[in-house]
């Protein structure tokens, strides 16, 4: 194992974090928050010497990095990030406790939303900011790995989502990829842009615009409101919000195509299609349920309502609008369903993803063909390109440990004294990255009451989820350490 | 499609049922119950006119049947035989809607146990003995499925569970088969007689042991007691019910083998050894939580009240022995979590089932060897034998429909204002052929409240479950209708 270089590595990371750390500092002086500056400034000056020095000593790092050391490598990236990241939290005694600054920070880069936070609004303005860049940076920094470091590594079968990304070789970090990541980060930046000036003429001031838009585009969740986005009344915030997320949850590459207009093969994208498939009718059967229920004024209002709601759960982002455990049951229900589903690959949603489902899907078809004509040959195609079978098999070994890890942690939060509800929708909320679920984890609730051992498991398993189960499952196999 | 032929084998099933039903005719007959003998009479001489008919009717039908007449026969056959089972249900006024005399009779030979009725002990003897028979037939119909026809006609990756079964080929439905069946049978019937004899020992009279008896090889779970098995405080008709679950959960081949002295090969059964390594871990955890809880004086009785409902609920059985929605919220997690495995291949069982869970674990052990050695070769082996690609597709299909299955019952159930948790676990309760669940379907509850349409639908679900999903699902594709 290549020690040396993976720990440069991780300096730089945390380096770069540090820098990032330098703009809640910023808030920090300008809203007059000396104990929120001191708790950025200690964070940002340690990482600054730690790292350089690490970065300094290290200069010798064999650069030749083997599939094992990615995977060290990622998921020591991830704990660290997440490990510098709660100082501040700490440090300003604005989150008296470690456990729960770590688990609040892994909830923010994994872009779950998940919170341990009971008064939110009593927050200091620049721990608040803090708070949902953490979430920004994780949606960004997903996106590197989706296209730089998963397809090199092999993971999950997500070669599907390519084309642009390279094979499963390491001589391909080209200036190519590179050069991709650069664009869909202008792409990432550009839509922050956007949805940001979006908000600011909808009334809402800057520090609201872009904490929001951050919670937004990583498919996140944070909101600097106690009642999230429903601390809005206004239908065009709702609308705008909905849009994006439904835009976060999309594969970038697909913008990245329709920049470089090649509109026909977005508009082939069996993926998406079946993505806003899923979302149109989610979104239709909850808007019908809550007419009906009279809960809201209408068609439209109803609509807005169970749109915004469908596009949070199935991309995963875990904003709400309202309190939707207040909704009627049916409702509530189809929402339970489309914790299942998940984002596109490539884009900052969390989850299984649509993409594997899909795949499933047309292999329990192609299954069924070959029960009717047993000596019959088929071919699965995605996007008019063969499947091949190490990718299914990939993606069939994906859901099975995604099932079982749902299974395990709902053991494991159940061991606290939690119901059915609240540990099945912690495991999915948490594994799937979504934030809120059901019963003492519902939309008006938080993560605070669990105890300690069950926040950092879950703390385990949000990043398990984030980083496609096997990137971390990989390093607790006996193989992995052998020889 | 060869109708003649498909109509021919299920008349002479109906005749087969008709014969059956004499018995509890003649129960009628020894209770002096008038009129639920006219209610099995009036069936019974139908059926055999009607058969007999048929059957001289269509003698000079083509003998060849191809797998697509198969799947049709299969089908047909459940629910021509629930159809019919219904009857006496309906007309002795037992049962006054005939839906819920339908679904009482589907959930009965299916093996679920699922029950529309309020108040059981009302019931004549004679139609409690019925619905009791209907387990134990249902359960020789899945044993006859499972060695003859699911591996003819490919189905789900169950040939994994063989040795002793033909492979997919329609020649082969060898002496050789017929011959296995019929030592399966004659297992089936020795367990009966053990059991029942047991049971007797213990105090209960023969309409009681035998009724429980059916009940528990079928992993039925039927009792003609309101209380279940909690009707008998006995230790030792708990535990006699404990082990024959156990034993009717567990491949029946393995018998086979026993008593052809092939010790070392049941002994070395992967599927069997896991199943009762998942029983034995389960019963233990919620014997340790019963325990703390101070619900049963100290462990031993703790675990006898832990693994009975373990038993139960692994198996598909679904009996009680005592309300368990009272327990401690992590036992209930604990069984609920046992909801998605299932019994082993080959057993009366149902579920996703072990041999499948075992086989996928293996495939996403592989798939991360194969993440470290990306040029690697390997090959997962089943019990020695190494597993081919094809089956592996087939089981990776079964685990997603049966995954889409449950979401999709979920969303039906909901829909008649029932939540998550009801919702939930009465998809998990009919299509892995369970029974009891939780929330308004808890082991003290009924099905009796569910409006019409889902009752018809649960009882489309409890088939398709019970009939490994493809063998059903496959008639609903377009593929199956072409030419």
């Amino acid at each position: 194992m290549n020690v040396a270089l993976i720990l440069r590595i991780v300096s730089v990371l945390l380096f770069m974090i540090a820098c990032f750390m330098l703009i809640p500092a910023g808030v920090a002086w300008y809203y007059g928050e000396h104990a929120a500056l001191a708790g950025f400034l200690l964070p940002i000056l340690g990482a600054f010497a730690a790292a350089s020095l690490l970065f300094f000593l290290l200069r010798n790092a064999d650069r030749q990095l083997r599939p094992r050391d990615g995977f060290i490598l990622v998921g020591l990236a991830w704990v660290s990030a997440a490990a510098l990241g709660a100082l501040p939290f700490r440090l300003s005694g604005t989150i008296p406790r470690y456990v729960d600054a770590f688990f609040e920070t892994m909830s923010g880069f994994t872009t779950t939303g998940a919170t341990i936070l009971i008064d939110i609004e009593a927050l200091p303005y620049s721990m608040l900011f803090w708070r949902s860049l953490t979430h920004w940076l994780g949606g960004m920094g997903i996106i590197v790995l989706t296209v730089a470091v998963f397809p090199l590594l092999g993971v999950g079968g997500l070669q599907l989502m390519k084309a642009e990304a390279p094979g499963p070789s390491v001589d391909k970090i080209t200036p190519k990829v590179t050069e991709t990541a650069k664009i869909l980060w202008l792409i990432y930046l550009g839509l922050t842009v956007l949805q940001t000036t979006l908000l600011l003429l909808g009334g809402l001031d800057l520090f609201e615009a872009l904490t929001h838009t951050f919670g937004t585009l990583a498919t996140g969740g944070f909101s600097p409101r106690a009642a999230s986005v429903g601390h809005y009344s206004s239908a065009y915030v709702h609308v705008v919000i909905t849009v994006f997320m439904i835009l976060a949850g999309t594969n970038f590459f697909l913008y990245y195509k329709a920049l470089t207009r090649q509109f026909s093969s977005v508009l082939r994208d069996t993926e998406w299609k079946s993505y806003l498939g899923v979302f149109a009718t989610a979104s239709l059967v909850i808007a019908l349920i809550l007419m009906r229920s009279g809960a809201y004024s209408g068609f439209g209002q109803s609509l807005r309502y169970a749109g915004f709601q469908a596009a949070s759960i199935l991309t995963t982002t875990g904003y709400a609008t309202t309190d939707f455990a207040l909704w009627p049951q049916a409702a509530q229900v189809v929402l339970f369903t489309l914790m299942f589903f998940g984002g596109c690959a490539g884009s900052t949603g969390g989850g299984i993803k649509i993409v594997r489902i899909v795949t499933l899907a047309k292999q329990a078809v192609h299954e069924m063909k070959y029960l009717l004509h047993p000596r019959g040959v088929f071919q699965i195609t995605f996007g008019g390109q063969p499947v091949r079978k190490n990718v299914l098999y990939a993606i069939s070994g994906f859901v099975f440990l995604y099932l079982i890890l749902l299974l395990l942690t709902s053991l494991v939060v159940a061991s606290g004294g939690f119901g059915i509800i609240t540990s099945f929708t912690t495991a999915l909320a948490t594994l799937g990255n979504i934030g809120p679920g059901f019963g003492r984890i519902g939309p008006s609730e938080n993560y605070a009451f669990f105890q300690d051992y069950i926040k950092w498991y879950l703390s385990f398993i949000m990043m398990t989820g984030r980083l496609e189960v096997f990137t971390i499952l990989v390093i607790f196999t006996p193989a992995f350490w052998r020889n």
